[in-house]
């Protein structure tokens, strides 16, 4: 169905964006997952392209695009190109550019976003903690005021672009109580900022995914991002965008492996006849493509609706559930279309799928996102 | 999620489904399940209120809406209060309605629409055969030419509102070849055409589903509807309507029996808390709310589409497959919910779930469904 | 896979069952779904064929055949039958028997033995209450003691044979607490032992399930069974068997259902070839036969480990739990398999699927086996 | 629920092979991974303890147990460490040693069966080529006879061993026709006998894995395995005991995963609770144990079954499609109940969960299980 979310100008720059893609990343594909990197070369020609301040003000290096939507078709196209690229970078723009134009000081915003812009300064944001996952009430990193500073201890955990990343928005306890929550500037190079090694994961081994460490960080009172106890409310009022962001990626992820393996089995062939062409393959992936059609037609209601700024936390969670679980269907069915050979890390699909595997965990785990929406149940 | 598709007439107009509905339908549904039939009087205030006619032009009695939505809404509001009313109402608003308009003759528009308005003449239509199913091929009730008459030999099995009609739209074959195919508008009283006893479904008691027996039945040539051997390609071309009707229907049913539960849970007691506040129950009330969301955005879509003419046969396919496996996931877990009184016919949840199995057979089963969606993707 | 749990002694009661079927219940399964019921005169056959009472001593009229697998042997050849003359026996001969047989006076064993036995006195049991499901501690029928009397107020529902019973073991709260629950025999014709109209259920129209009342009425003491304050244990014990039975039934069902179904989609034809023949309706049975036997295999060990006194409340809960939900999955795509026909009353397979629905909710519904088994699990 | 299948001898043996495991597996886990090896000395380790020869005859070195179980002991024990465990020892001792002992001239036997039983001699078996799948009819490796030798060329993939393989028994065209194929037992160091690259799998790393090519290898005539042009017989023949074998590995790597996660579930504290005390996790965690009892309870009837050569091919495929679509639904969870952690390669759990993705590829894909239980239904 032809979607109507996007305009002319949207699928100008989606353009951009493919063109970005199909120079910088696709054919580097193999050497980002040996280096085990997205390396900072990506990030300076995506931030000369333009591609990383669409949410920041034109005067700080950004271009201010002031509608969801163009973020909406870089998460796409990125995510077509694999999981990794399209969390490292969505960390950035989509995640981390919220907490950097709404709360910083225009002092902040001098110093951090034309690196933001330019992807010289590359950012993560550090929420989980090991002993934690989704549970804010149990964070246990902690600053404290000592002057013009504040001491930071703890650690963080899962860290997408934690090895590569200048600046680091940290969530640290101010304060007691579920909600006595601040955010912290962290910078490379404070020291006592440690990170661990990178995390070897199942999938995405070119996400730069880290452990990282505080001990006895001694962050300068200009690097309070928001006001002080504000953190809780400040990432509240952002997990909607985060969500709605893994949802479009999940999708567009999916129906790139999707198409992928509509190609091989439309060839392959096995008992004298194309592979997708027996009656069990053929509505398997019936019923696949009508739930990603179906899922799309959701996701870009809610992308339209968040660019009218009217999306609400438990659309948005909806959106995520959904979208996750059926990009899960889809590549673990892709996997056992490709045979063997799904299974061979050679092949697209085969990572593309161990890839895929996280996005029921992340942001807000599947069961996180149902006890949002049963909890708007009344139940 | 604010839906986008129905404009204020779209909402002025379901009040007054609803009203009518509230009025005519509700207070007498245990009656029409133990008489088991919707009545002539339903029809005929119906007709009266203009819900019969929206695609038959005014002077012929209706008000020629040219706008799909109506009909989608007409649809929705029916069937929240069950899905024989919305079949039974369907058929004939719905399905038979563009035949009657598109390709009758000036005489036979002036002899059968302003009925069809009223609710004086109810009409079906008989595709389905005995021994034949999805099948257009197997079709077997044939007609000869005999001078100003045809003779129509065959049956019909599983037609809605088969025993009420007045004029059943009759595809019979007429030249060999599954394209074969003419319609004739088989009038009651005609000699010959017998009625079966009305069939006794699992669900849907108060429908009126029969069997039609044609016995050297001599249809007057000006009854027959479109051209000879025009009958497959009217069909074909009038399927998507009826699929996307199904859809819509299917989608309203579920989230009516969906409401009910919803009340239930959150005041039925077990073990000290109410029964949806378990977690366990919460979670999957939190699925079946959120798929039903994600289902609705595709339908609206799909309305949208066909509103705009511009919805695809493929695209209806999808809208009915999901929609009807939907329905029938939210049903089944309504039931489950209710416990033990899920399970006792006073309970409408009851009614609901059996009322819906035949969703994912009738109009072109699941496995129809998937077949045209596979095909369409090249395999 | 040849079956080891039951020796040539079984299958030959298995023959005199299967032969009893195929004469007092297969010819009248059209009448006993018209008339509601399976009547006196097939409870009183039973009785002489002697398969009312397996588990009751010789001196009272039984065949104390004192081995599980006869009864088991006794629910697969009634619920290839259906299920409403497998639970309506099956309530009587196994899960009431143990009762009658363990707890009761020799004064109560002379009273009720004989006729339970012959047919002449059909029982049930009162535990679920219209307000508490399977919750026991929330049982609010109460005796009170009254000289020789016990006077006896409440309600029960869902009773099955509660409109022929002669005789019911009613669970009442005879001291606060949870397991202050003492079992009573109620007679038929006690004063204020009234039973509500027969239940109108989803399926199982010829099982005769009510809700029974009692309003003062006195209760002799010599018709308390087992201890006073003794009913919530005897409960307790005894629940693994009638799970059991559930689990045994569920399955030869399910295994009936399927028989007919492959024998219909081997005949019936659909585009050329037959029905069964297409690919993903091979698959869905091969899924179906495959699960069917594998649970066979594990519900098979319970007989045999219950046969032997070894079985588990948690392993009971298991079988009762999958077996249930295989048999669901198995009716529900019989009935997609036969198309149109599956939801004619008239076949069969219609009416088992409807039947099946309860097995998910009686006996501890899904959720309550799940329950047991989490616990168990440490969880 | 009690096992019956295994006596006290079958006991002692898992007492030492668990011992084995212990000591030369589960220290070395980590360094079998990072090597991308399960190297020689594990081999001889297994032929020094008596592992490798279980169905070898003694004279050969062998221990010739003539008891099925002590093999299927032997799968389970090794899959609780890892399926690349099981399946590159499960190969050797449980695939290839069939066709050794029955096919086998005693030169022959005397050549390979005692390297075979000390370790010293790795075998494979090299059926699956590039372009066929599971499609023996596709088998385009040939040979053709040229004196006292056999020309074979070709390729073979996916071969499990086949990087430290000194013997590969290679199935190869020698006539037309699907049932033209002949067995050579091709040995390391024959000329054209080159080994591709070891293949990078999804899962399973330390595994060896390869491609095989076969450029005009001269076979002798005297490593001709079995009768010329008698091999598809011969495969045909061993499939069961190949698909029983992988039932057996899938539960006992699902228990072991199960095992873990429950160990973790009641640790692990989230929004103050354990994580495995949540209901919708404790009730997952009930669904998979009691799927994983049932499905043993049929797998163990297997082993009882083929242990008396009473096994037929069906059942042996019904054991190697649900014990391969259960293990990943368990595993799949596992990863699932661990959070992030389920998703870091240090976690077991993550690795067996990539390990465990391809059982449903192997050995004959589900597609292909299914399709051989549906034929056996007459469909």
């Amino acid at each position: 169905m032809r979607r109507t979310v996007y305009s002319a100008d949207h699928e100008a720059f989606r353009e951009s964006v493919r063109e970005f893609v199909a120079r910088e990343a696709d054919p580097h594909a193999e050497r980002f997952a040996e280096e085990r990197l997205i390396g900072p070369q990506v990030w300076r020609e995506a931030g000369r392209q333009g591609l990383l301040g669409l949410e920041i003000p034109e005067e700080y290096g950004g271009s201010a695009a002031g509608d969801y939507r163009f973020n909406a078709v870089l998460h796409e196209e990125l995510a077509a190109h694999g999981m990794a690229l399209a969390s490292g970078f969505g960390i950035h723009f989509d995640i981390v550019a919220p907490y950097l134009v709404d709360l910083t000081t225009e002092e902040q915003k001098r110093r951090w976003l034309p690196g933001f812009c330019s992807g010289e300064l590359v950012t993560a944001i550090g929420m989980t903690e090991p002993g934690g996952g989704s549970d804010l009430a149990a964070l246990t990193t902690g600053a404290v005021r000592d002057g013009d500073h504040w001491v930071l201890n703890g650690s963080k955990t899962f860290i997408t672009n934690g090895i590569q990343a200048g600046l680091v928005v940290v969530a640290a306890r101010t304060s007691p109580g579920k909600k006595g929550i601040t955010l912290f500037g962290v910078e490379a190079g404070m020291p006592g900022f440690e990170r661990g090694r990178k995390l070897d994961k199942m999938g995405q081994p070119e996400a730069d995914t880290a452990e990282l460490f505080f001990r006895d960080v001694r962050v300068p009172a200009a690097n309070v991002i928001g006001p002080v106890d504000g953190g809780f409310v400040a990432m509240m009022e952002r997990l909607p965008q985060e969500r709605l962001g893994a949802a479009v990626a999940n999708l567009a992820h999916a129906w790139s492996a999707l198409g992928e393996t509509l190609a091989y089995v439309r060839e392959r062939r096995a008992f004298g006849q194309p592979v997708g062409s027996f009656q069990y393959n053929k509505f398997t992936l019936a019923d696949l493509v009508t739930e990603l059609e179906v899922t799309r037609a959701y996701v870009d209601q809610c992308v339209a609706a968040h660019a009218g700024r009217e999306l609400s936390a438990v659309e948005a969670a909806k959106a995520k559930l959904w979208s996750s679980e059926v990009q899960w269907r889809v590549l673990d069915a892709c996997v056992q279309l490709f045979g063997g050979y799904g299974y061979m890390r050679e092949h697209r699909v085969a990572r593309a799928w161990a890839d895929a595997r996280v996005t029921r965990i992340w942001a807000g785990s599947s069961e996180i996102m149902r006890e949002i929406v049963g909890r708007d149940l009344g139940l």
